[in-house]
C-alpha cells in the first residue's frame, strides 16, 4: 500500500513502516484504530465503510508529525516498563498518574495535523474507551505494563482519521 | 464573591463581571456550568459538592485568557445573529458548520489554562452535551440564533474547572 | 493557479479566493507573505527562490483550517474598525492590547497545520516584524485602524509556508 | 524559598526541587533562565529587576504541568545520550533533527500555562538563542551530547516567566 503514497513534504513511508511495527509490537494494529474511526464517524457519513476508515488511518500515520509523536510516546512507555527511567517520572508513567498530561499533549499534536475539529473526537474516545483503547487501558493497569502514551496515541490517530474523513465528505 | 479574589497577575475582577453578565444575557448562568463540572468530576473526587464546583468555575472566569476567549467568542455569536458579518463566515456560524473549528480553538485556549489534562473532559462534554450545553445546542439550531461559540465555551469552562479540582484534590 | 489544486479533504479553492481578496482589501498580497517566507528559510534551503515560497504560501491558504482563521480574524479587525462591537473588546482590539492573546491563538491554529516546527518561526517574525508585518503594525497604530489579527495571521501564514518548505526540502 | 509557596491546585514544591536539580545537572541554573526573562521584558516593564524575573521563573517551575514537561523532556535527552533508546528516535534527538517537533510541543505546553501571549517570546528566544540557550545549543552539537529538549524547555520557561510578569505589570 505504501507504494501509492509519495514521500513528500509531510509524508515519510520508511518511518511509517517503523511506527506501524512499533505499534504492532505494543499490541495495536491499524485496523483496530480504523474500527474506532468507523464507530466515531458512521453516523455522520452515510455509506462510510471500514475500508475508507483504514485508508484514512493509513494517511494519518504517513505524516511526519504523527510519526514523531508515536516514536516518542511509545519509547517512553517502553522505557518505563524496562525501568530505564528516573523517578518520579517512572512511577507517574507506570501508574498513568492522572495529573500527568504530557500524553495528552502528544496526542493533541497528532490531532492538530487535521485541524481543530478533531479535539472533540479525541476527548470523547479518551473518555469512553471504545474497542482496543479499553483493552490497552486494562492491560496498562497490570504490574510492569505501561500504556500511558499508547492509549492516547491510538485515540488521537482515530480522531485525526475521523477529521480527515469529515474534511473529505463534509 | 469577587471580593475574595485579588486582581493580580492573571486575574481581573472587573472584566469578570462583564463576561458573567454577557453569558447570562446569552442564556448561561455560572451555576449551570458548575453542574456540568460536578457531573464530570463527582466519580473521581469523593465528597465533591456543587458549591466546590461553583467556586472553581468562579476561579476559571477570573482568568484573563479565559475572559478574552469569552469576549471574542460571544461577540462573534452576537454579530452573526445581528447579521453584521460578511459571508461566508456568517452562514458558517449561523449553521454551526462542522468543518469550522475556530470555536474549538478558542475553547482549547480556555482549557489550556489549567493544563493538558482538561482536553479529554472538554471533548467529552462537547460530544455528550450534558445539561445547559444540550439546551444551547438546540436553541442554536433555531432560525436566527447562533450559539456556535457559546456551547464550546461553556464546555471548556466546565472542563477547566474540573481540571482545577483535579489539581487540588488529585 | 487554483486550477492545479484539487478541492479535497482539507482544501477549498472557492473560499481561497474569498480570503485572498479579503487580505488584499486589508492591505496584504500573498507575494508580500512569500517575501517573509523567503527571508525566513533562504539560509536553510540552498537555491530557495521567491517562486517556490509563493507556491507554498498558496498551498497554505488552500487549507480550510487556515481559511477559517483568516475569515474570523479579519472579520474581528473590520468590526472593531467599524465600531460594530461592544466594550471592552472593541478597545482591546483597536489598541492591540498586550494581554489579549486570541490573535496568537488563531495564528497558532494556522501554524499547527504544518506541525510544531513552525512555532519558532511564527514567534520570531511576530517579534522582528519583517516587511509587510512592520507596515501593518504601524498602520494599525493609526486612529480607527485595526490590524490586531491581520499582522499575526500574516506571520502565521509565512511561518506555515516555511514549515511546508522545510518538510519538502528538509 | 519554597516555604513561601503553598502546595496547592497546580503547584508542587517537592517535584520543584527535583526538576531544579535535574536542570542543574544538565547545566542550567534558574538564574540563567531569569537573565533571559529580563532580556525579553526589560524594555516593556520600567524598573524590572533581575530579582523580579527570578521570582517569576520560580513560580513557573512550581507548576505541575511545567514540571511534567521538564521531567519528560530531560529524561529523553538523558536516555538519548546514554544510548538507551531505539532508532530512529535516538539519532533524531542526538542530531536535533529539524523536522522533529516534539520538543516544541512540550515547550508549548509550558508556555500555555500563562496563556497565549507567551508564544511570541518563546519563538523569538528559540531563534535568537540568548545567553544559556546559545551555550546549550553549542554543547548539544558535541558528539554524544543531547540538549534537544533542554534548550526549548529553557526558552519556554523564560517566555512563561515573561508572560507572568506581563500579566502582573501589564
Amino acid at each position: 500500500m505504501s507504494k501509492t503514497y509519495q514521500d513528500d513534504r509531510v509524508n515519510d513511508t520508511k518511518t511509517r513502516d517503523t511506527v506501524v511495527n512499533m505499534m504492532r509490537d505494543r499490541g495495536v494494529e491499524l485496523k483496530e484504530i480504523a474500527e474506532i474511526t468507523l464507530w466515531l464517524q458512521k453516523k455522520y457519513v452515510e455509506g462510510l465503510t471500514f475500508d475508507i476508515c483504514l485508508e484514512h488511518v493509513e494517511r494519518v500515520v504517513m505524516k511526519r508529525e504523527v510519526q514523531n509523536a508515536i516514536l516518542t510516546g511509545l519509547e517512553l512507555d517502553i522505557l518505563a516498563e524496562r525501568g530505564d527511567m528516573d523517578e518520579p517520572l517512572k512511577s507517574m508513567l507506570l501508574k498513568d498518574y492522572g495529573l500527568y498530561g504530557i500524553d495528552e499533549v502528544l496526542a493533541l499534536a497528532i490531532v492538530n495535523v487535521y485541524g481543530s475539529i478533531g479535539f472533540t473526537n479525541f476527548g470523547y474516545v479518551d473518555k469512553v474507551k471504545p474497542g482496543i483503547i479499553k483493552t490497552l487501558d486494562e492491560e496498562g493497569k497490570q504490574e510492569g505494563k505501561c500504556h500511558t502514551f499508547l492509549d492516547d496515541i491510538v485515540g488521537a490517530i482515530a480522531a485525526a482519521a475521523a477529521s480527515s474523513i469529515a474534511h473529505r465528505y463534509g
